[in-house]
């Protein structure tokens, strides 16, 4: 199987089986937005609720926040987003088509354009007579700065600022709230704050399925550190992600050290976890070092004192932060991509298997019936009702039971279950597991202390 | 203490303890916009979870779908939204004050204007001298339409419709995959499908706290059904909602029976569950008979057939709907106002105790050493590590026990757990419940197994 082959086999079965749907399908589609169906919506939960457990139920270090996407204007400035979180774009006027002047530059003439004004960009695609890449014409309007926040505008009041930036990542919440954390937590440094939300980028070129799309998820902490101790903490922190990334089944992923020349204006080291995803090795998670940047601005534009007064060394200073970032919809598709896999299996028969980490699976537990008659079907429907209070499960009493197997690998369920005649005689059932389709004889009421540890994710 | 009283305490409660902080603080507020804080973002995503866990989880006829907020805008204006979802809004020219301009008249002249046109709403203002409640000017602007649905702009096209929407409300992405959803997740009607997020209304005339706020976050069920079954499907999830409300330790509530003339558009029998605010009786969840009104309109506007075809029956028919709609953060202002009071303790002392159901305390256990020498902490920090891979704990070394205790009772932390002398000598701890404030003395390996069915929930 190529690669290019697997993302449209991971696509295609998403749709089908009820993962990811394009968003306002029926409407044709909507500039790149998906719709997590129900399996889709569960494994997001599922990696959600995991990594919350992990980084904020069991650390002490930790807490959570749920900011909301809306923040003051003032923030945003503050930030540097409004001055500067901008594509610069060009249009077409014969076909009307808007590029991205980056990208059309690096193709047209292979080269970096990275940190050039408009007005460089502009002489360049006039020198280099630059055509259309879609319609061949060289007509151009002149590059233009476009932010990248998507705005909106409050009917609240007649006058003045009324205008809203939708957030275009999750952080800024924190760096506000921090006073408010340092003041009713008994938090002190270091320690963390950590939020989940959606964030929402103005893009022109979203693409690679839910690799990139103007509406996602992430899933953020700042680490506030005395400045003295940003090494260690780094590497600690690039570690606790990487065990993430394994704790949830994510293995093909490398480092990418951003070069120092490179580093966007608040970091002063940037590493990106890369994952080889179909379409090429590109970014899953991010780690920044913001340094003091963030909580300085604010202080600044907010005329806040954000200074943190150490009780051990009676030390003032503003903490430094470290940013692990993890984006919720990329390690949904990660753990897709990773996960599916064709099988030939013995009889010649073959089948689709998502490999999820069972942890992570959105069903944990196919429950069948052999037959539906002679009460296999009341017993299977009792064993799913009980199974249900703790988990996730599928009851399925549809076809042979070697499609409903078939049906449960495809969408990842780690565990079947199979009521037979026996087990009307003796209680036991068989267990069948996904990936090396082995079955055993259990007890029903052993069920539950059996199933429980494969859940556990190991860290 | 009295009802206003209440309010401001919980309010005061909420910012003190880090449940909910006013929204971009620093910068002196937005737009009454709120921010859960550690204690109250857990608090918060309990309540979804549990939620999540009733209605999906452990229900055979339930999925769950995860839509995005930006929608393609002709799904709104198949719902209605575009062109009906408005406020009539009115500006003192004099004072710049913009207000509502049926709350105006309401106030002024004691009527009803509910449904008239802008023309009768001007003529009332004009005719009767009504005067600017802010700085008694008589200089109005005309009454004019604001439409209550946030608009921003894609700038991924250069022209023609790049406008969208933020969500009003969360229902229509169920719409807009019941094809997608009935192809894929083999479902019969009856079924439902829940899902939860962020919705936002531009509302001039936000309240009551987190009450009503332009950014908040629903809880929403779409349960389709064959139009003969309305009455009966319509009780019986009156009566699930109510089952929530119970579970969650919410018990001041009334119904509400919309009057038929006053019925929305699309609703056939509307009933709120009311809830005894510290403000007075007010909406919390609503359930509506929304017929098959969403369905064919997405039909006829997007030119699909939004039919099922029924297996057993063969009829074929357009489902018909009921919706439950659940406030997520209404649900948490209930639970806090519910939870919230004040004791006087046998020696004179007073406590305040937010006696939320353990199910969705934020803290579930607190964890203390009775000192921190002689090896207390150590064994109280071990404690505090294995629960807490479980559940959230907080470990607390700081100050008299009983100040600990107190702090943990604001909070609702259902049970704390100190470790002296003794556990050093037998691994026995006393455990105390929050709201009898009684002791007991348990084994350490006991704990996991007598605290885990307190925090289940009874349905």
């Amino acid at each position: 199987m190529s690669e290019s082959d697997l993302l449209k086999k991971v696509v295609a079965l998403c749709k089908r089986r009820g993962f990811v749907f394009p968003g306002s399908e029926i409407y044709g589609g909507f500039a790149n937005t998906y719709s997590y169906g129900p399996l889709g919506a569960q494994l997001k939960k599922n990696v959600r609720d995991l990594w919350w457990q992990l980084f904020v139920q069991r650390r002490e270090d930790m807490v959570g926040l749920d900011g909301p996407i809306l923040l003051h204007p003032e923030a945003w400035r503050a930030s540097g987003h409004v001055e500067g979180f901008n594509d610069a774009l060009i249009d077409c006027k014969s076909c009307k088509a808007r590029l991205r002047a980056d990208h059309l530059l690096e193709k047209a003439l292979g080269i970096d354009v990275e940190g050039l004004s408009l007005e460089a960009i502009n002489t360049l695609v006039q020198d280099n007579n630059v055509r259309c890449p879609h319609c061949d014409a060289f007509d151009w309007t002149p590059a233009r700065h476009f932010n990248l926040m998507f705005s909106t505008e409050l009917s609240k009041t007649q006058e003045g600022s009324s205008i809203a930036y939708l957030r275009p990542e999750t952080a800024q919440a924190i760096f506000l709230d921090f006073k408010n954390i340092i003041n009713t937590m008994r938090v002190q440094v270091p320690f963390g704050v950590a939020q989940v939300g959606k964030a929402f980028r103005n893009e022109i070129t979203p693409g690679n399925f839910i690799f990139r799309v103007i509406e996602f998820e992430q899933m953020e902490i700042e680490y506030f550190i005395h400045p003295s101790k940003w090494e260690t903490t780094f590497s600690n922190w690039l570690e606790e992600m990487q065990k993430f990334c394994r704790a949830i089944g994510i293995t093909k992923t490398s480092l990418f050290e951003h070069p120092q020349e490179k580093l966007s204006h608040y970091s002063k080291r940037t590493v990106d976890i890369m994952y080889d995803f179909p379409f090429g090795r590109s970014e899953l998670y991010g780690i920044a070092y913001r340094t003091d940047f963030d909580l300085k601005r604010h202080s600044e534009f907010a005329k806040v004192n954000m200074e943190y007064l150490d009780p051990k060394s009676n030390e003032r200073y503003i903490p430094h932060v470290i940013e692990p970032t993890f984006g919720l919809d990329r390690s949904v598709l990660a753990v897709l991509c990773e996960g599916y896999r064709e099988e030939t299996l013995e009889g010649g028969e073959s089948r689709v298997v998502l490999g999820l980490h069972p942890s992570i699976a959105p069903v944990k537990v196919g429950i069948f019936p052999l037959m539906k008659k002679d009460g296999m079907a009341e017993k299977a429907q009792a064993i799913a009702r009980t199974l249900s209070k703790r988990w996730h499960v599928n009851y399925d009493e549809g076809g042979a039971i070697g499609k409903r197997y078939r049906r449960q690998d495809e969408i990842g369920t780690p565990f079947c279950i199979t009521v037979d005649y026996q087990t009307l005689e003796d209680n036991t059932v068989t267990l069948r597991h996904r990936d090396s389709m082995k079955q055993e004889r259990l007890n029903i009421a052993d069920l539950e202390s059996i199933l429980a540890p494969a859940f556990e994710i190991n860290v």
